[in-house]
């Protein structure tokens, strides 16, 4: 079970890579290492590293990599996002792709390649380095392919696999010269890579925000996560619903990451594929401060008992400084620190959870119990409608939080799809001795005011 | 008469600002001044400089210090164009204010306000520079304000003047460090800047993309130019229509910057304000690179004739490198110089000209016949179309042409205002003493082939 850190420096936060401080990067690593986190994943911003899209940075390309040095000082192992692509509800567009040259950032073919020239390079610029965990695709780049983005780049779900499939080829591209012979970065050897055999070395992700699993619209999906790269990623933000539903610190809040976890999973081809909690923290637009430390605890205690857990990575090191302008509220206190590196209660919480629960192996033994998901109708096609039941207050969440509630040991269940029941060697990898389906007679109320919310 | 080149760095065009030498900038610089050029024009990237709305990088704000400082030991003056904003078809808009954070950059208080904080701290970072030229607010910041930018920031007229003059005035203000009591910098006494009185030193000045004189939809036009700062500027490119319709080196394509300067000067409200032909440069898209030294050794004659002329700037110092991407291909071909440093017969002619007339006086009598320009209807209210009929191939630009070319001396007329006809100290003031109207039975079919397009 991984702890890491998603790195927002406090020094002019990822406007820092145009006033890249090996100084100011180190004091920040050195006070996240502190909280017993063993890895941070940074983010370059696009149109930084490549301004036109035929030039690639080398200078920056060469920060990154000082950071994964400097971070590797300090005992922490690097996971590198490509795409920013999208940050904190800002939006970084190369001008290359914007305006007068705006063409679809998924499907067009110059785009696409130069793209991945872009994340081959990046790939290729870490990928000599021992404490790489891996290379994400980019940040939720699934938000630019749909509403409500408010101008998407719209594509059909094959044309999202064929850009994903050209990232994560671009991606292993870039580190084939990663040399052989370590170890798996992923934890013990039962969870390397699915899918990838004897290959061992950095992690190649696709992170998605949680449309993906949740609207039915998004062009992005559950396949999309769990059918590329070597693990599935969750991003988990209870402002989605979760926390005005439940409150804040309500079974279907604290529990939300491990519920997507478990949603993730069921999309999974592999038992043992491993599933990454990428981004989760507790945003005080319905996390009350004086609740963040509690909201911390419970989720990743909750994240402990899901099966196949390679870690979980909190949003974010530090607050966004007052002297930056524009950020949703929320985000000027998102910090496991404050912007001038005192640790806050959340913090707190976090480093205790860490250092008590690093060396934990994973559960032995899986939640035996999985819900049934209906994403086929019963001639066999995909269900329209599958995604928003599972949803925060749809049928199949609200269903999966009231067994979890119930379980004698706590756990949440593990989630089936109803297409894959029939996959029993499948289910008995995964462990699942016991399909649940959801009660016809399920009352979602009563799910949803368990929990009164404890802020507005 | 001032000769100038609009400067485009040869190593990484403008993303050279993320990778800023000095090396590489005196290297152009060096290539430039031996043109004979006594002024380069600059272009800071917005969202490399500003990345965040309260956040101006000082170290970035150094750099463009720094290439005053560089081209001052090659003799050079500097003219610093603010807002980029847009430049060879990429615009440059920083996160702040663009996808989630769209807000009109024209009328948005918090917007204006940091716009205007930019345009300060610009003026201010170079403000004790002996060199400086002046401060341009941006470069055609109007082509953002209408279509056919692909998502324009509509507004009236009115709130584009309330623009205009909250930059203006924020470069005055930045500029204020300035000390006094030096030359002013426009050239001789009598074209010191119009409007400010005895106020000497860096001239102000908002520029605008040609819409502004030909398209009577641009919410910004004539008065923009003419109202704010201290001399009207005009940029001409003949990829508009006139090489088109008169041919890369008809009459209407090398008189074009001198018609426009006479256009603009129409709408000047004190007689010894000066006009600047800021950018003009030869298109190969419409003019055949054989022909790019006549029309510029033509063009440039052209201007010389016309009265109040501040100066020449020449788009621009060096082609843009193949390796970039994605530029129009005229882009790749509008250097005086070749991207590797070899100077074009385009240069050659401008170098022979600046040399040949660099300590030029401005001309001892304007031109004496000014054609009368239906800026009003009968009753005195403001004339739709008049914009339209000054665009190339219009009924005001064709008689315009007309009677340039049938001008014994050569000089193509000056042009009035109907609606300033009887403003009788303005025409004695501007040596005007025939005014002509436009002829009604014009036939601008004539006037259109007059000069059949050397290229298609």
């Amino acid at each position: 079970m991984r702890f890491g850190v998603n790195y927002t420096p406090s020094v002019g936060w990822f406007h820092s890579w145009l006033d890249f401080s090996p100084s100011d990067t180190a004091k920040d690593l050195e006070a996240i290492a502190s909280l017993g986190a063993d890895h941070v994943r940074i983010f370059p911003l696009w149109p930084v590293v490549q301004p036109n899209r035929t030039l690639i940075r080398a200078s920056a390309l060469q920060d990154v990599a000082t950071v994964v040095d400097l971070a590797g000082s300090f005992g922490l192992d690097v996971n590198v996002d490509a795409l920013q692509g999208h940050l904190s509800s800002f939006d970084f567009v190369p001008s290359w792709l914007d305006s007068w040259h705006r063409r679809n950032m998924f499907t067009d073919p110059d785009v696409v390649a130069s793209t991945a020239a872009y994340v081959r390079a990046l790939a290729g610029a870490v990928a000599d380095k021992p404490n790489l965990l891996g290379i994400t695709i980019g940040n939720e780049v699934n938000q630019f392919a749909h509403a409500p983005h408010p101008a998407p780049h719209d594509i059909t779900a094959e044309q999202g696999h064929a850009w994903a499939a050209a990232m994560v080829a671009a991606a292993r591209d870039g580190l084939s010269s990663w040399s052989s012979g370590r170890e798996a970065r992923v934890g013990p050897a039962t969870s390397a890579p699915s899918g990838t055999g004897s290959r061992p070395g950095p992690l190649v992700t696709v992170a998605q925000y949680d449309a993906a699993w949740y609207d039915d619209a998004q062009p992005f999906g559950p396949e999309h996560a769990a059918d590329h790269g070597d693990a599935t990623v969750t991003h988990s933000w209870v402002f989605n619903g979760s926390a005005a539903l439940h409150g804040a610190l309500g079974a279907g809040s604290v529990r939300h990451g491990e519920y997507l976890l478990q949603l993730a999973a069921a999309w999974n081809r592999d038992a043992a594929r491993p599933n990454w909690l990428q981004e989760v923290g507790a945003p005080t637009n319905v996390v009350d401060p004086a609740d963040a430390a509690s909201f911390t605890e419970r989720t990743i205690r909750h994240v402990l008992d899901a099966q196949q857990v390679l870690g979980v990575t909190w949003w974010c090191s530090h607050d966004v400084s007052r002297s930056l302008a524009d950020f949703p509220e929320l985000e000027y206190d998102l910090g496991l620190f404050t912007n001038d590196g005192r640790l806050k209660p959340a913090g707190q919480a976090f480093a205790d959870l860490a250092r008590a629960e690093r060396t934990r192996q994973a559960a032995a033994v899986p939640p035996a119990t999985a819900l049934v998901l209906d994403d086929v109708l019963s001639d066999g096609t995909l269900r329209h409608g599958t995604r928003a039941d599972c949803a925060p207050g749809g049928r199949f969440a609200a269903a999966w939080l009231a067994l979890a509630e119930s379980a004698p040991d706590g756990r949440g269940p593990q989630v089936v799809l109803r297409s894959r029941l029939s996959d029993t060697a499948l289910l008995a990898a995964r462990g699942i001795d016991r399909c649940v389906d959801v009660p016809s007679d399920l009352d979602t109320t009563t799910v949803r005011v368990a929990h009164p919310a404890t802020t507005p």
